[in-house]
């Protein structure tokens, strides 16, 4: 196996961001595409992680192939990547992933590859009736507004609106965002629609604005929430959230 | 009531700067004008704060009011403000602050007034026979460099010359300020005027530069020391500081 | 004793560097140039620091003086400077060093001059076989990649061909850098040198590249490294590591 990138940029992004969820992942390696399908340690949080073989120049692969990374050590290696840098992946004979940045010098690491315990996770169907498009940069402000109030937040769907609304004891932070030429807002009915998510995960996934300009937020009353952040023809990383549920 | 201001970076700059000093405050909203006058919780430094009703483009306002707010809360909302949000003041019907920012999104916070016990601070009659008008930045510096050596300031004030000077047991510095086109030392006679103040609260007093390219110093001799920052039609920040008297 | 630099740059980040390895230092000023030789406390790095008269646009010396300082008091006070700021040097009457930066103030610090116990440090008489002249960059990368693997890196010299080397337990990192119009490798003869150096030592020491844009890399088999840093006719900065011997 042989994979270079041009660009380092969506690869290193998008690992630096994952890493910040889980600390060890399975890729699989298809002729389609890289894949990371990963759960969180609390359960409460899923990643998913697409890049295609589009966005490699060079994409050698004899046969399909699952490999278990520690993420955090595979971001460390990435983080010294130049802009301008070509990186290759590559399997070694010691069962160690070879990662190599080629600029001024060739710089060559070598990181072990760890065996995952797990099964490859699943990714459970979900039916979101909201779909939400927005610039990642207005729900990235919506939730650094709701972080100064409150723990948890709540995402409000009704026609031609979203609304996100944090309150503490003392204070509140009502966020309305409105549709217009970048924000459209697609309910299955005219229903509202209402659930709650944690603020500090959703700090977390909310990075994926550095791979994307738009976000697709996916979510129903008390359910699931699903962003996602997609660079056509290159990569696409996604989150899912469970809803917080209130017992009082 | 309801005061709109299209450009927020005085009121969120002074109230980043006051909170610094102090963390509760009772702002008294007239036709004129926004006033806060507060003491800080170590009765060594009072803050001025006045905002003309001239910043705002919106000034409805049917009573004079005056409300307690927590600082802290309000710093942390108006850093959520961007460059060119539009913000609003209002009381809503439960005794809260409504502060809106609207940029790309409408965002609403609400914040609890409080209940502040004592009487509204008088600020004391002081008479300056030095006042010293510099640019901001030239303060910075000496402060700066003072800090690096003790951990109070002597300012000396002779005619056409003001000297900052700060000592350790082993170090010294002196920052000689001379009088030129921006710099000029006014005197009440010619005597040689000193006094001694706490780097610790000048740290904190010298952010008024975000406010105003320049300063007025005025101090007289182991007397308070007083700081006004200005932008003319709009905002101005003083703040009053004790000396230290030595016991040496 | 007065001497005065017209560009504080030079000598501030020297003793920035300086300072992070050892807190105190004998200057000694002679007609030519002010030199520190300096052991680190734990005896495994040295500094030699030069400057050259010549960088002084004033530089009036009756005789040649030893002055210890402590550096990190020095260190203060020349982060004070501005970019433009004329900097002096003087002794004053109470065996005291003036440092006086003159911007739009005149700020004068005064440190006292520190009695050093042990005598002048000698530099070893060491003969390097191996000479690599590389931008200064580069090695700074190699550094910092290696960092992330280990704590201690070894540096392979070969014709053509310089390699830097680290691994931990489980993840190994390997920076080639060839030859090219900036970089060249100079071996006494045809063999393979090898030597091992702490990383925690060799990150101080790479700040060396604030002085000058290329590095002179001197080492030889199980032998002590030097580093040399040069701007001509300014300053010259160097730093002797001993090697790490393993004993398994």
């Amino acid at each position: 196996m042989k994979l270079t990138l041009a660009e380092p940029r969506f690869l290193k992004e998008s690992i630096i961001i994952i890493s910040d969820l889980v600390s060890e992942g399975r890729f699989r390696i298809t002729k389609d595409a890289i894949q990371l399908i990963a759960m969180d340690p609390a359960n409460v949080a899923m990643v998913l992680f697409k890049m295609l073989s589009s966005s490699f120049t060079e994409y050698k692969l004899e046969k399909e192939v699952d490999i278990g990374v520690n993420l955090n050590s595979l971001k460390q290696v990435l983080r010294r990547s130049g802009p301008s840098d070509l990186i290759s992946l590559e399997f070694d004979t010691q069962n160690k992933l070879k990662v190599q940045l080629k600029g001024r010098a060739t710089r060559t690491f070598s990181l072990p590859l760890i065996e995952l315990e797990e099964k490859e996770q699943k990714v459970p169907e979900l039916k979101f009736p909201v779909k939400i498009m927005a610039p990642s940069e207005v729900l990235n402000d919506a939730i650094a507004d709701a972080d100064i109030v409150g723990e948890s937040v709540s995402f409000i769907a009704e026609t031609g609106r979203f609304t996100v609304k944090a309150e503490s004891e003392l204070n509140q932070a009502t966020i309305d965002i409105s549709e217009d030429e970048n924000t459209k807002v697609t309910l299955e009915d005219g229903s509202k629609f209402r659930s709650k998510y944690s603020i500090e995960y959703l700090k977390k996934m909310i990075n994926g604005s550095k791979i994307a300009d738009s976000v697709a937020i996916n979510f129903s009353t008390d359910y699931p929430l699903r962003l996602d952040y997609v660079a056509i023809d290159r990569v696409s990383l996604s989150f899912i959230l469970a809803p917080r549920v209130d017992n009082d």
